[in-house]
C-alpha cells in the first residue's frame, strides 16, 4: 500500500459513484454543520449588541429571534422549491442563471464563494479559539492548530464524502442531543416554576443599561443575529451528493437542519429571557458564552455541562466542513460554464472535486495566516454574502414560477416574492449597519470574484474562437520536416537522436555552436568517419553537419537564428528541432547539468513560430547502446550494419 | 537599449577579449585589495592579543611584524615562480594538481574557495561596520547595507573586468597614498625628534599589564597577525586577466602588492612602537582602530585624517572584490577538470565567468544573512585556509623544481622547501591557537567542499562512461516511428498536430481518454467525416482513432499504459508521442489550463523508456489555420485539397 493510498484511500472507480452518496442522516453532518453551529453564535451576537440596554435587553431578544426564525422558514420554503427545480445543485447560482441571466448568477456565485471561504477560516479559528480558552497552554500555537485542523479537514474531504459523513455524525448528533436535552429540561423547569425558574448556576449579573432601545440599535442587533442564518443555502448547492431520489433526500436534510436550528434558536431565546441571561463583553475577563450560561443555569456544571461544551467546540470546528461540501460543487458548475478552469469540474481519485477542495483550503489558509488565526472581524462579511445569495435565489424563483404550469405556481410566486423582499430588506439592514465593521470588504471581493469569473469565460471564448472548428481537416500534403539536431559532441545521446531523426526525415541538419573562447570538441574530423561513412555504406541519407560561430558565447541565440533562416528557406515544411536529453536517476544530478536543453525547448516553443516543432529524445543513463537494435535485426532477419570498417556480421544477430 | 544592456552593458564579442584585460596598475585594485586591506587589520589583530601585556606589548609588535613580513617575502618569491610556471592561473590549485596529484589539489581548491567566500562576507561586514560606527543612524539597516553593497559588487563584476579595474582604482590609490604619506611623515618626525616624537593627538593610555609574555600568548598574537597575509595568493589565481605577456604583468602586480603591504605593515609597527600605540578593546566604549590612532598621532584630526579614514573604509568594503576576481577563475579551472558543473567554465556576455560570480555572491549573502551582517567570528577561519593554500603551493613547487632543467632550480627548491616549512609551521600555530575561536569550522567545510568536488567529478565520469564512444555510429535502419497523438477534441490545435504526425509517419494513433463521469466530446462521429474522408480523398494514410476508457478518471495513466503496450508490440520502432500545446500570450493564462500536457511530457521523458520520444507541437493563439498552406501550394503549384466535400479550388491559390 503506497503512502498515497494510506492517506487518501484507494481510488474509487466510476461505477461505485452511487455508493459514495449520502442519505439525509449523513447529509446533516456534511451540509448542515455551518447552519447548526450558527445557533451557538447567532443569539450571542444579537445579545452582545443589546448589552448596552442592561437587563432591558433580554426583552427584545425574543421578538428578534422570532423574526429571524420567520425569515428562516421563508428561505427554507424557497430552497425547497429550488432543490426540486434544480436537482443538479448550485442553489442560488443555478436559479439566478436560469431565470435572471449570467450576470446575477455570477454575482450569486461570487457571494456564495466568498461565504464558503470565510466560513472555513472563521469556523476553524472559532473552534480553535474555544479550545484554546479551555487549554490556555495551547495559546502560542493557535495558528499552527488552525492550520493543522484545516489540513485534517482537507484530507478527510479528499478521502471522499462517505468518510466525511461518517466521521462527523457523532459530534453533530451529540451537539443536537445535548443542546436539545438542555432546552427541553429548561422548558420543563420554566413551566413547572410558573415562568420564574431558579438557575442551578446563576448567570453573571447584567450591567445596568447605558442606552435606551433605538431603532438603529435594534437594527444592528437584528443584523448581528442574522449570522444565524448563514449556511442554510449549502444543501441546495450540494443536491448531487444525495442518493436517488436526490431532491427528496436534499429536501429532507434541509427540513431537518432548519427544524433543528429554529428549535435551538427559539429555545435559547426563551431561556435567555427566562433566566435573565445576557451576553458578557467578548475579549474581556469573565467572558462566558451565552450557551455556556444557558447550560449551567439549566443543568449546573456537572459532566453533562462539559460534554455539551465539548460537543459545541467540536461542531464549531467542523462547521468549516460545509464549505468543503459546497464550494467544490459550486466551482464545478462554474467550470462547466467556463467561468473557472476545467480542472474544477474533474472528480479526483475518490470521486470528489479535488481541485475545489484544495483551492478552498489554500484560500482559507491565506486568510488564517494573514489574520494570525484570529478572524473575528471577518464575521460581518458573512451575512452580506448569505443574504445576497438568498435574495437572488428567491428573486430567481419568482421568475421561475412565472413560466411554470404548476397549479400552485401563483401561490409559490407570492411567497417567493415576499421572501425576496424580506431578505433584500435584511441585506440592506446588514450592509448598512455592518458597513464600517467590515461589510465594506464584500463590496470589494464580490466584484473582484465576479470580474475573475467573467474574464476567465472571455478568455476561454477567445481560445475557442481561435481553435474551434467543425470543418473537415485541411489536407495539405506537406513534405517531410527538416530536422535540426543541436549537437555538442558525438556521444551515444547524440547518436540515438540522429537515429530517430533519420526515421522521420532524410533531411537532417546536425548543428554545433562553437564560441571562440570555449572548449568544444571539433566535430568535422570525426563526422566523416563516424557518421557519414557508416550511413553511406548502408545506403542511408547522411545528415549535414553545420558549425555555427557564436561571437557572444551564447548557444541558444545562434541556434534560433539558424532555425528561423531554415524556416524562411522552407516555407512549406515543418522545422523539427530534436533536442537530445540525458535522463538522470536523481533530481539533484540535474544541478550538475547546464540547462541549455531546457532553455532551448522553452524558447523554441514560445518564440519558434508556427513552423517549429520540438522533439525531445531521452537517453537513460542505464540505457544500452541502441536498445532495440536486436529487435530490429530479428524483425528484418538481416545482419546489422555496424559501420563501414566493421564488416563481419554481429555475433548476437540470429 | 534594454534594461539588460543598461545594467550589464553591451555584450562583448570574443575578439575583444584582449582589450578587456588589465595591466599591473589596474591589476592592483582588482586583485590586491584583499591583501592591502589586511594592513588595516593584521597589526591591529596582533596588538589586540598583546593588550594584556599593557605598555610592554608594543615591544613585541616589531619582531612579530618582521616575521610576518619575512614570510610574506618567501610567499611572494614562491608565487612569482608559480605565476611563471602556470600562466593559466589557478595558483595553489594548479601547482598542487601538476606536482602533488588530484587530492592535494582539491584540498588547496577547497581551502581557496572557502577563503574567497569568507573574504566577501567579512570584508563587506567590516566595511559596513566602519561606516555604521561613523553614521550610527544607519545601524538598524546594517544587513540591508551589506546586501546592497554585495549586489553592487556583483553587478560591477558582471559588467566585466575593465569596469571593476577603473572603478576601484581611485579608492585604492587614495588609500595607499594617504597611508604612505602618513607613514612617511611619521618616520621623518621620528628621526627628527631623535626617536621620541610627540603625538599631535596622543593615543589613549594603554592599560596596565595583567600578564607577562608567554610563548602561547606570542603564538596567538602571531597567528592573529598572520591574517595580514591573506589575499596574497589571489594574483596567482588570476593570471589570465592580465594583458600579454601576462605572467610578467601578474608578477609585477604581485610585487607591487607585496611591496606596498610590507611597507604599510612595517610603518604601522614602527610608529605604534614609537608613539606607544596599542589596540583598544574591541566592542567597548572608546574603541579606536590602530590606524586611526597612528594617523591622529602623526597628522592630527584635520581634513587629511578624515580623507584617510574614508579611504580605509572604502578599501575595506571593496576588498571583497578580490574574491570576485579569484573565485570564478578557480571555479572555471575546477569545472574544466569536471569537479564543478561546466557552466562555471563559460564566460558570459561581458567575458567574465558569470556563474562563478553569482554563486560567490549567493554564498556570501547566505553567510551575511545567517550572521545578521556581523561576521567577526569568521575571521579566524581565513588564516587557516590561506596558509593551507600557501603550504600546498610551495610544497608543489619543490616537486616542480625537481623536474626542472633551470640551472637555478636547485636554489629555488631550497627556498620553496624553507617556505613550505615556514608556512606549514604557521598553519599549525594558527590552527591550534585559533581552533576554539572558529578555526575548527575549516575542518568541516574544507572536507565538505573536497567531497563535493570529488563526487561531481565521479558523476561526470559515470555519465561519460555511459554515453561516450569513439566507435562509428551503429546503423540500424529502423522503420518510421509509431506516432501517438493524445486527442481531447477535434480543433485546430489537434489538426495541426495530426498534420505534422502525417509528415513523419504513416502510422498515427489518435488516442482519446474518456472517463465515465467526465464530459468529453464523442469523437467517433465526426472522425470519419472530418479526418478520414478528406485524407482518403487525398490518398493519404488515415490515423487510427483509439478511445481508452478510464475507470479512475485519470488521463495520464491509461495513456502511458497504451504507449507501453505499443512499445512492446513494436520492439523495433520508436514510439513518438506528439503532445499538441496551445501557446498563450501571457504567463498567467497558463493558470487557466490543465497541465495534463506538461505532466504527460514529464512522465514520458522520465518513465517512458528508451523507445519513447516526446514531440511538442505548439499552436499559437494568433496562428492562422495551417500557416504554410499557401507556401505548400505555391511550391507544388496545385490547388489545395480542402476536404472531400469542398471540391472547388481555393481562391487564394495561385
Amino acid at each position: 500500500m503506497s503512502w498515497k493510498e494510506l492517506l487518501f484511500g484507494k481510488p474509487i472507480p466510476d461505477d461505485e459513484a452511487e455508493e459514495e452518496k449520502l442519505g439525509p442522516l449523513a447529509g446533516i453532518p456534511v451540509l448542515g454543520l455551518d447552519a447548526l453551529a450558527s445557533a451557538a453564535y447567532g443569539p450571542e451576537a444579537a445579545l452582545t449588541v443589546l448589552l448596552v440596554l442592561g437587563t432591558a435587553g433580554s426583552r427584545y431578544i425574543g421578538p428578534l429571534i422570532a423574526i429571524i426564525a420567520g425569515l428562516l422558514l421563508i428561505v427554507q420554503f424557497s430552497y425547497r422549491q429550488t432543490i426540486a427545480a434544480y436537482p443538479d445543485g448550485g442553489g442560488s447560482y443555478s436559479v439566478a442563471r436560469e431565470n435572471l441571466g449570467t450576470k446575477p448568477a455570477l454575482l450569486a456565485a461570487a457571494a456564495l464563494a466568498l461565504d464558503y471561504v470565510l466560513n472555513v477560516a472563521v469556523a476553524i479559528s472559532a473552534g480553535v479559539g474555544a479550545l484554546v480558552s479551555a487549554v490556555p497552554a495551547l495559546f502560542p500555537h493557535m495558528l499552527l492548530l488552525c492550520l493543522l485542523l484545516l489540513g485534517l479537514l482537507t484530507l478527510v474531504n479528499l478521502r471522499g464524502l462517505r468518510t466525511a459523513g461518517m466521521l462527523f455524525m457523532v459530534p453533530t448528533y451529540l451537539f443536537v442531543g445535548c443542546l436539545g436535552l438542555t432546552l427541553l429540561m429548561g422548558v420543563v423547569k420554566l413551566v413547572a416554576s410558573g415562568g420564574h425558574p431558579a438557575a442551578v448556576v446563576p448567570p453573571p449579573r447584567l450591567p445596568t443599561g447605558t442606552a435606551t432601545a433605538s431603532l438603529w440599535l435594534l437594527m444592528r442587533a437584528f443584523a448581528s443575529g442574522c449570522t444565524a442564518m448563514t449556511g442554510v443555502e449549502a444543501v441546495s448547492n450540494g443536491v448531487p451528493i444525495f442518493r436517488e431520489p436526490r431532491a427528496r433526500g436534499a429536501q429532507r436534510t434541509l427540513a431537518g437542519i432548519v427544524g433543528i436550528l429554529a428549535m435551538l434558536l427559539g429555545g435559547v431565546a426563551l431561556l435567555s429571557h427566562a433566566y435573565g441571561i445576557g451576553a458578557t463583553p467578548p475579549g474581556q475577563a469573565g467572558y462566558q458564552s451565552v450557551l455556556s450560561q444557558v447550560v449551567s443555569a439549566v443543568a449546573g456544571r456537572g459532566v453533562f455541562y462539559y460534554v455539551t461544551i465539548a460537543a459545541i467546540v467540536a461542531v464549531l470546528c467542523l462547521s468549516a466542513n460545509t464549505s468543503f461540501a459546497g464550494f467544490p460543487r459550486l466551482c464545478r458548475l462554474l467550470a462547466l460554464e467556463g467561468h473557472l478552469p476545467a480542472a474544477f469540474s474533474h472528480s479526483g481519485r475518490r470521486l470528489v472535486y479535488s481541485t475545489g477542495i484544495i483551492i478552498l483550503s489554500l484560500l482559507a489558509a491565506v486568510l488564517l495566516v494573514a489574520f494570525g488565526g484570529v478572524t473575528d472581524h471577518l464575521i460581518p462579511l458573512f451575512a452580506v454574502g448569505a443574504f445576497l445569495a438568498f435574495t437572488l435565489s428567491q428573486f430567481g424563483m419568482v421568475f421561475h414560477w412565472r413560466r411554470s404550469t404548476d397549479p400552485r405556481a401563483k401561490h409559490y410566486r407570492v411567497v417567493n416574492a415576499v421572501g425576496a423582499g424580506a431578505t433584500a430588506l435584511t441585506l440592506g439592514v446588514v450592509a448598512v449597519s455592518k458597513f464600517t465593521e467590515g461589510a465594506w470588504m464584500t463590496f470589494v471581493f464580490i466584484p473582484l470574484a465576479f470580474l475573475l469569473f467573467s474574464a476567465t469565460r472571455r478568455h476561454y471564448e477567445r481560445v475557442e474562437r481561435a481553435t474551434g472548428t467543425d470543418q473537415p481537416m485541411q489536407v495539405v500534403p506537406a513534405p517531410e520536416p527538416v530536422v535540426v539536431v543541436p549537437v555538442k559532441r558525438l556521444d551515444l545521446v547524440t547518436e540515438k537522436a540522429l537515429q530517430f531523426a533519420l526515421t522521420i526525415s532524410p533531411e537532417v541538419h546536425a548543428v554545433q555552436v562553437r564560441a571562440q573562447v570555449h572548449e568544444c570538441a571539433e566535430l568535422n574530423g570525426c563526422w566523416r568517419k563516424r557518421v557519414e561513412a557508416p550511413l553511406k555504406a548502408a545506403g542511408l541519407p547522411v545528415p549535414t553537419l553545420v558549425v555555427l560561430r557564436s561571437t557572444y558565447r551564447q548557444v541558444v541565440d545562434p541556434l534560433l537564428g539558424y532555425i528561423r533562416k531554415l524556416a524562411k528557406a522552407h516555407p512549406d515544411r515543418f522545422i523539427a528541432v530534436l533536442v537530445p536529453e540525458l535522463i538522470e536517476h536523481r533530481w539533484y544530478h540535474y544541478l550538475l547539468h547546464s540547462h541549455t536543453a531546457t532553455v532551448l525547448k522553452m524558447m523554441l516553443l514560445f518564440r519558434g513560430g508556427p513552423q517549429v516543432v520540438v522533439i525531445n529524445a531521452p537517453w537513460y543513463l542505464r540505457e544500452r547502446r541502441h536498445p532495440f537494435r536486436d529487435a530490429v535485426l530479428r524483425a528484418r532477419k538481416q545482419p546489422a550494419l555496424r559501420g563501414a570498417r566493421i564488416q563481419q556480421p554481429v555475433s548476437d544477430a540470429p
